[in-house]
């Protein structure tokens, strides 16, 4: 059943049927730049090492068309989006990530498409530093299924259930952007737009982490339902700070509703920044750009949202939903 | 985007639009088997630890309804089978399975169907003793990812590569069962259409090998496909005994015609079967049943064929395709 793990051995080659196929596996061979890679492609598994002393972080995630996605994206976009919204998973446990498979669903081997998917992808492959080692391809509803791999040291992973009383809630970037772009379609301004299609999870944050946040997540359902996970998982409660909520400047110029702002700000997903929970801000998960703390971690448990003029008030998750 | 790896803390247990799939994750929380899985689900990533001194294979594989099987399939059998075709390519490479993740897609959560479902790919997942670590579910048309995870001393994987002139060819088992019942449609006897729907690659078979064949591959595409694939990567060819093609009793009794079972003999994919080139019979793949000798691998490229009756002849391998 492996197709693409045979691509360099033109996997089908003798046989017609399987040629088209074969020509899109062509598309995703690249050349392997990490020395964790053994073996990518051309058989029936990849060979994967991670460094001594560190365990695999394995995380995967389907980017479904008319579901996830629809097709206003460039495949370019999508390209690059189907790895980013699995690299968040990785950066939210501290894993540095070093490969990942593709199994890729399409209905034709349309080569326009082809050439912009793998060329987005292969774009934050390199940004990224992890190698494609292998996937397979399926004529079908277009869908895409990314499996990626980080290595962290086992005692350093950054799980949900780390959040103690007294720590702050910290985001790596601005909130609600893709989910107004979302919203307001046709009429999004192109730097909202890209935020939705081109999402920037913090590639190197991972590092900082390490010894540096108690807990992690990537907000990828919006940041309520978020940080409601590592609420449950860690036993506590937390009280966020509605003036602190950090607004792009393009969020901010877009013109949307109080009420739409709202929404996005608290609820909206697809943002593939993360959340953590520490006892102070942890190095910077982009170079000149700090953790912004929006919040506290509190015993007492639920969410709770403290308004700009002093109020609190129970804040229900709502959790972007993809269904 | 990591709903399932959510579902020990309840993914979208505060959204009503996501209760659904909660539910469906619930039926995919077994408690790990093996001592190299350190964290499953409920977080971004899950975390594995191959064994010390040992590396990671990886292989992905996607069955799409429709494509690779249709409704007359038990869920039960299903869910076996899906884990099986992606246990193959790890045995192949003389891995040990350790664990996998899935990503289902599925039109509405019917409950029947996913109990039956879960069931047959837990009683496979126990029969190999892996642990299903993470996934992902999206509401979509049916269509089942999996990826699956083994251990191997780098040294010791089996390629498709390592083929030399004067090598054996072997397989674990009977061949061209599952082709002969597909063809057969609803008049395969059940024995023959249980070797489609219900694969049993040989678990233990990966032991065997290491030291014992110099390259490997399963049959997935057919016999002449996949044996194809080892010729070109080694630079070698092969000639085949069709006397000693093994046929199970269930095929031989089945009263297709001549050339039915020659095409299913020589071109059948879907039997999940391993084929092996080596010195010598490498140690039995299952208990108390050893390899068969199916032909010789030989200098000249290119694969043959020598009849019953002697002569030789090229044969031209033929893909089995899904597409």
């Amino acid at each position: 059943m492996a197709c693409w793990t045979a691509w360099p051995v033109s996997c089908g080659r003798w046989n017609t049927a399987l040629d088209e196929f074969a020509l899109i596996a062509r598309y995703f061979r690249w050349p392997p730049q990490r020395e964790q890679t053994r073996l990518a492609g051309g058989d029936d598994a990849a060979l994967l090492a991670p460094p001594p002393g560190q365990v695999l972080a394995i995380s995967t995630d389907t980017l479904l068309a008319g579901r996830h996605y629809d097709a206003s994206i460039r495949p370019e976009d999508l390209g690059w989006k189907a790895l980013a919204v699995n690299l968040s998973d990785l950066l939210a446990m501290a894993a540095e990530p070093l490969a990942f498979t593709l199994a890729l669903s399409l209905p034709e081997a349309d080569e326009a498409w082809l050439q912009g998917f793998a060329a987005g992808l292969r774009a934050h492959a390199q940004a990224a530093s992890v190698d494609l080692i292998g996937g397979d391809t399926t004529r079908g509803p277009q869908a895409i299924t990314i499996t990626v791999f980080g290595a962290v040291p086992a005692a350093q992973a950054l799980r949900r259930d780390g959040a103690r009383p007294g720590q702050g809630v910290y985001v790596s970037g601005p909130l609600g952007d893709a989910a107004l772009a979302l919203r307001l379609g046709a009429q999004a301004p192109a730097a909202l737009r890209r935020k939705l299609d081109r999402p920037e999870p913090p590639l190197r944050a991972w590092r900082g982490l390490r010894g540096h946040a108690a807990a992690g997540i990537d907000l990828s359902d919006g940041l309520s339902a978020d940080l409601g996970h590592v609420l449950r998982a860690s036993g506590v409660g937390a009280t966020l700070e509605w003036a602190a909520l950090p607004r792009s400047a393009a969020f901010a110029a877009a013109g949307a509703t109080a009420a739409l702002q709202r929404e996005s700000l608290l609820h909206g997903g697809d943002d593939y920044e993360l959340l953590v929970a520490a006892d102070a801000e942890p190095p910077a998960p982009r170079p000149g750009q700090g953790w912004m703390r929006i919040g506290r971690i509190e015993a007492e448990p639920g969410l709770r949202l403290r308004e700009q003029d002093g109020t609190v008030a129970d804040l229900t998750p709502a959790a972007w939903t993809h269904f």
